[in-house]
């Protein structure tokens, strides 16, 4: 955006605005920044395949999750990581790092050859506009648990475990941190040499309840759990 | 069952025993009666249309939420509801009865027509054989929220409201009670007339944090908060 407030949105977002949404210029609008700036705006100039909006008034933001939440989520089966981004973009994660393990059934190469990350941005992209939601998740390339493990982490690591596996503290029983990052596993669970390098790396084992959540549904769960037990939301 | 512990799968599950999974006689399974008893088995018999198995020893159950919770979930558009009976069986609700509203895009007559209450119960079954969970809710056919409002609803009753109606608190700071209904509305909110019932009928106006929830995952969201915030799981 210049400093007169006038800017071409992205093409994914001008070619919904004039496809879909069928808008036109004149057409009133909210624009945001994905760092937490929302603003009134106007549709100003329509060509082929640009959209130019003309920003106004600061908009209030939704108030986020009064805490950095980075998730680390495990490559699933067919499109459940679709739901995965979907739902962390929604409820307040700042970063989703997909990640792949032993007992994931998707490859490295499979993913990588399928442009899943670009889709995973567009879909985060596209839960924001759904919710209101101003921050944008980055959503990084995935890489497997040991290259995410070697990157040493920072801040608090919590490790969804299942409850059948005996362990696991309940979240709001964990001290609070700032920036903490949850890390959820793939539908066969950890491997003991997974579990052993998340230990080593400090992650605190957590459970939510004493039921068994599918994969797919274990990141939400953890993340209202967590903004709730620790009365950060 | 019989004394003797032996016992017919329901019709549904035979067929997925034979069909799908293409166990015989003589296979381990886990049987459970929906109401928390699990017990290994075995397959005894197989004819056309029935399997009997014979039940062993009782299993360990895994761990309810200590709270009675009922989901009031508001009819929305498309299958949108099959996730949220299947995530609701999954994170420990007892009773899930759906409501039409004001603002439901499904009607009544389109409800019960397409048989969705039979199928949500299936749902919920399925749900619990993937997660191991023993206790079945009940899933009742679907009522307008003026008929369940006027069942005269007992316990707890909770309303999830939008972060952007400016009300509703913590559910962590709602008194903890022993049987807790959680009332969840449409993709369109609810009008003022409803939010009025409900108020009449006591209810506790509600939010999971600032940023607004899809109306599909509203549920598990704030089964997965009260149960953190009240630390009854």
């Amino acid at each position: 955006m210049d400093a007169s407030g006038r800017g071409l949105l992205p093409e994914d977002e001008a070619t919904h605005l004039t496809r879909v949404l069928r808008l036109g210029v004149g057409a009133a609008i909210e624009v945001f920044d994905g760092r937490g700036g929302v603003w009134t705006a106007t549709v100003a100039e329509v060509s082929r395949h640009e959209v130019a909006v003309q920003s106004g008034v600061p908009v209030t933001a939704p108030v986020e999750p009064r805490v950095r939440l980075r998730l680390v989520a495990s490559a699933l089966k067919g499109d459940k990581l679709d739901d995965v981004v979907r739902d962390a973009a929604m409820v307040g994660v700042h970063d989703i790092q997909v990640v792949v393990t032993q007992r994931s059934e998707l490859s490295m190469a499979a993913l990588l050859r399928s442009g899943r990350a670009e889709r995973w941005r567009r879909i985060a992209v596209s839960s924001l506009k759904q919710c209101g939601r101003s921050v944008l998740p980055t959503v990084p390339d995935p890489v497997t648990l040991t290259q995410w493990a070697s990157t040493e982490p920072t801040g608090l690591l919590l490790v969804m475990c299942e409850p059948a596996a005996g362990q696991g503290r309940r979240i709001s029983d964990v001290p609070r941190a700032a920036e903490v990052t949850l890390v959820v596993g793939p539908e066969g669970g950890w491997t003991p040499e997974e579990l052993a390098l998340l230990t080593e790396l400090g992650a605190v084992a957590v459970k939510c309840g004493g039921l068994t959540l599918r994969a797919d549904a274990a990141a939400l769960v953890g993340v209202a759990a967590l903004c709730e037990g620790w009365q950060v939301w």
